[in-house]
């Protein structure tokens, strides 16, 4: 069992912050499976703190074992899993977009739980890409990292300003997203490539995104006094089996 | 403004408790339109706590105004709302299900956030009866309550013993459930009414009850080295969505 000082537990607890996130690009990975998926992955893993339960001290050269009461004390979960990584945040260059592929677009989407599952869906459903707005939650914060479930070292995920990125790419691709005015999903004819934006949990897609547009779709509801809205990450997965569905 | 004594409040604090919530057949429920919700529905609400922000004297019998810092010490949340509803739990008793509907059946569903968001999808889907197992997370808890946004108070619950449930139902009715071996639902015919059986979190179905399904569905990943399963919430929105697609 090797000690850790008051300033390192403080170093490692401050990236839950995205402050320190942004300056340090780093952030925290947890628990046995998904840490193990960002050393399997191209992520560049900075240190791995593993307490008995596993023994991480061959899979990295900068491993460090300790007591599950400092685990608790770096950890951001109510109860402390395994191990802790500390990954470099990949550096978010903005690619040329591809034209032949199907990508998620996020509009200030607020909540991280919501964040964590739709790169899981997008992993799930074989989209590569998500670009996200700058008012969009941060991919890294524990929160998302946890939801995401080792998902996030499949997905490459950019933030930048949405509406310049949506105006360049329009001339080329198919912009879908979804409206209670929208055409009914299920009858839309679906192309296999374009690019799908999602909206805010509250507000949807805002006006100056919905101008670029270019195919407006319906989840038609199924009762007549039914739930006011789905929520994002259900919306999200209904439309993505939808593209998916039509070009199997 | 009211005063609320240290009973009073120990004893709306217990309901978080599946043990006291039994014992009373009470639950909170809390915000303000939730609370709307379920004074407009056939629940019957005990009494309604609100704070200065929005005035419900006029809106039940049994009112409180009280302050902001004993709404904080009564509520579940880490914010309280304006208002917090103690409403009865309906009687559960076991109808006899009607053949003619789609209905859901959960299989120990653990997680009250995949339950409360499987009840808020039950809603948009038009699916107006969930069956739970006895394993299955309790629908009057604080976390479901808040996950359904409302859509409980249009949903009938009922806690049975599943097996004995399905096997008297599977004389009548197509039953489905998802099974990594099963057929491809986008290409298998989805009858228009039958009971969907979702599983657990961590384990699925349950082996007993995977005796009784008649058709087993895949929900097809469509990446390569995709995450390795879905979220329950996910695959009961994208079930439902096919459901559904096929009888619009």
């Amino acid at each position: 069992m090797e000690s850790i000082g008051k300033q390192e537990k403080k170093y490692i607890k401050s990236l839950a912050l995205k402050k320190y996130r942004d300056r340090e690009r780093l952030f925290t990975v947890e628990g046995e499976k998904s840490v193990e998926e960002f050393l399997a992955s191209s992520f560049n893993v900075h240190k791995v703190y593993y307490t008995g339960e596993y023994d991480f001290s061959n899979r990295h050269p900068d491993t460090k074992k300790i007591t599950l009461m400092d685990m608790q004390q770096i950890s951001n979960l109510k109860t402390a899993s395994a191990v802790l990584a500390i990954v470099e945040i990949p550096s978010a260059e903005i690619k040329a977009f591809p034209c032949n592929e199907l990508i998620l677009a996020l509009d200030d989407i607020q909540d991280p739980g919501n964040l964590g599952t739709i790169i899981r869906l997008a992993d799930w459903f074989g989209i590569n890409h998500i670009v996200c707005s700058l008012f969009t939650a941060d991919a890294y914060g524990p929160k998302t990292v946890q939801a995401t479930m080792g998902s996030l070292t499949r997905i490459n995920i950019i933030y930048t300003d949405l509406y310049p990125f949506l105006k360049s790419a329009s001339g080329e691709n198919h912009i879908y997203g979804t409206f209670l005015e929208g055409e009914n999903i299920y009858e839309t004819e679906l192309s296999e490539n374009g690019i799908i934006v999602m909206g805010n949990e509250g507000k949807g897609i805002s006006r100056e995104i919905a101008g670029l547009i270019s195919r407006k779709l319906l989840i038609p509801a199924f009762a007549r006094n039914a739930a006011e809205s789905l929520n994002v990450a259900m919306a999200t997965a209904i439309t993505c089996s939808e593209f998916r569905r039509r070009n199997y």
